[in-house]
């Protein structure tokens, strides 16, 4: 390790030990002082939306002048009616329903030993993402609303701009009494402050949630020393069986490849049964009409010669854009056997009026989520009734799907006797 | 890597993978099947009786030899009665509600989405122990009622006594027409092949259980590349507070500390506050009446002059055995302090009538089991009406508390809609 790495290390460790500190504060704050700290930071939003969009100007032109691509800059940009949005995001997990406390269950046994399983925060969360500002609210919004401190370590594009939300953050935690240390974030945009919170803060950091391409997943999978929620790719299918409705098969597809491209819920590869040549290739044109780039297997090109030949390695991918690959499986079983290998445990859909071979779909896979006649891009904490998130889980463990200020939260047993002891 | 322990990577990577496999198979099995191949394995356990005792005396034989501690050796052996507690452990397991496909929640969106939220098994879990053979049957129980491919790890004492457990549990699976790889266990007792379960298998186990030692868990935790269930050993806390009742005080803390010694959930330290030098003076003198050692501060000596001088490490010390250290707190708040600092978050205990102190008690500590007027040995999934359980998880992600076959599930989303899209 080289001096800088060193105190980096030393500086990150320093701001673990005050999240724990923070941690234990905040746990026992009320849902009050939690819900008056966010409201303050979003009036604090709007309040210093001049500053904020100057420190989004100066990662802009840096951004610009380092030759990020179009999109890049797109995710990066704010402007006053973005800032509202998040201050809108910042108030609407305000007012969801507090998690901490909550009972989830109360039960008596024969003894007279009462017991109850209530929810409480899990403890200090880091969160490690790329370049959207937006995240640095959104993530410090749902930290705060689970009863957790938060350790954010965002994308050197943004650096400027997530500072001056955090300072608003900052500003919020103060006008409700709570230490500004519940929401720190990495002092450096240094990769070293990502490998101290995924090894060196073990005794500081209870989970970690990255959110952002593969290339930081996997830096994450192999290095963390902490538990993390994972957050995969969405590589997601559609399944057309031979059993679809023509129209919910066209509507449903369209919906989840062109509705919003770069969201994680965005079909990405088109499973046609074998068995529906007619369906499979009204869907593909359809598809192509609309402007989207098909990249199928030497079938599906036969049933739609306007498509491109697929490479083996746009099975699996998560292209985040007007491109879809495209196979011609054999049935519900050739589905899943795709999906068991290029998945990545996230959503999966299938199209079809047949009972059987939806309970099939639904019995053989294990993606966090499955969904039948419905568009991939309802995968989304809001669209299942839950309120914000900070990302869809794709792993087993803990948290799966959309994970909402709930997911943020464990719980602990309280139990009560009158003096009682175990024969 | 020297080229036995690439062997065993080898091998276990060979067991990783069947059970990936099994894993899969298992859990679209029918709740039937699975309860068959318990029911059938508690009924080899009786039927092989003999073989199962020879494979035993096998082990205790070498184990005698070794010079293992008389407790050791009472922990290793097996004779008819306990042999027949095990096999009526697999049927009880058998018998509980099963866990999988268990509908948790059920609701529809105003837009008629309808989202259902399933248990599903995790995959495949690697349990690491140490010599006790009873721990193989009550993990393979609980793996297989709750739909998980099990990898075990037992401690070489007992390598003998467990391979005869296992060709039970085997026979089960046959008779049930459930694969045999879904129940497997390390070839060898090589170090290596923890190391290999650690480090080497991450795409084949999903959870890590270590059952052991400190020793044994800080190298599950140093080593671990995989998610694992924490169980850190059971430093359980009783706090008697001024405010407590006599009766109540004098029955718990010696049914905490001296009902069996050798359970995690033994009390292995007692918190006496300043204001009751009275009452904590004949709590202290009804524990050495019994044959407590009490090892405690000054002031401890001072109520209690029989005590003996704890040494610094035996506060946050395990000593299952007729040993308590003690201390003289300020009050709730010491005694909270002295948790926080000592504890490892298993279970603690306040003996109190004063509901604000028991409140600042359970709010102010996170240990996975909190009591008030209860004695500490009643943390235990049987106690708590959960069923059997592979131990008291200490950690704060998915298992917290007793473990038992719910909580070795996760769950999927389960989406159907009417050709639904997303505006």
């Amino acid at each position: 390790m080289d001096g800088d790495a060193h105190d980096i290390t030393a500086q990150m460790r320093s701001i673990g030990a005050a999240a724990r500190d923070a941690a234990a504060a905040l746990a026992c704050a009320g849902a009050e002082a939690r819900r008056g700290a966010l409201e303050a930071a979003a009036d604090a939003i709007e309040a210093r939306a001049p500053e904020i969009l100057a420190a989004n100007a100066q990662d802009m032109a840096a951004a610009e002048a380092r030759g990020l691509t179009a999109a890049m800059l797109d995710r990066l940009r704010l402007d006053e009616a973005r800032l509202r949005g998040v201050a809108e995001g910042v108030r609407a997990v305000a007012a969801q329903s507090d998690p901490v406390g909550e009972v989830i269950a109360d039960w008596t046994r024969p003894n007279g030993l009462r017991i109850r399983r209530v929810r409480q925060p899990i403890g200090v969360i880091g969160v490690i993402y790329e370049s959207r500002p937006n995240v640095t609210a959104d993530a410090a919004a749902l930290c705060l609303k689970s009863g957790n401190a938060a350790i954010l370590r965002g994308g050197s594009e943004s650096f400027h701009s997530s500072g001056a939300l955090l300072d608003c953050v900052a500003e919020g935690l103060r006008v409700a009494g709570l230490p500004e240390a519940c929401v720190q974030r990495a002092p450096t945009t240094d990769r070293a402050a990502v490998g101290a919170m995924l090894g060196e803060m073990t005794e500081f950091i209870d989970v970690v949630v990255p959110r952002g391409g593969r290339s930081l997943v996997e830096r994450v999978q192999r290095e963390a020393r902490v538990p993390v929620f994972a957050h995969l790719e969405g590589i997601c299918h559609v399944y057309l069986d031979a059993a679809a409705d023509r129209e919910k098969a066209l509507r449903v597809t369209l919906n989840a490849k062109t509705r919003r491209t770069g969201v994680c819920g965005a079909a990405e590869c088109l499973l046609i049964d074998g068995a529906a040549p007619g369906l499979g290739a009204e869907v593909l044109d359809a598809l192509i009409d609309a402007g989207v780039e098909v990249r199928g297997c030497a079938a599906t090109r036969a049933l739609a010669p306007r498509a491109k030949t697929a490479a083996a390695d746009d099975y699996g991918r998560e292209f985040l854009d007007m491109i879809i690959a495209a196979r011609v499986v054999d049935g519900v079983e050739g589905a899943i056997a795709h999906i068991r290998r290029y998945g990545s445990s996230h959503t999966e859909a299938i199209l079809t009026e047949d009972d059987a071979a939806a309970a099939r779909f639904f019995e053989r896979l294990d993606s966090a989520i499955l969904m039948r006649n419905a568009s991939t891009q309802f995968a989304d904490g809001g669209e299942f009734g839950m309120g914000a998130e900070i990302g869809i889980a794709t792993g087993k463990l803990h948290a799966r799907g959309p994970v909402g200020a709930e997911q943020l939260t464990t719980f602990r047993y309280l139990v009560e006797g009158d003096g009682l002891v175990r024969p």
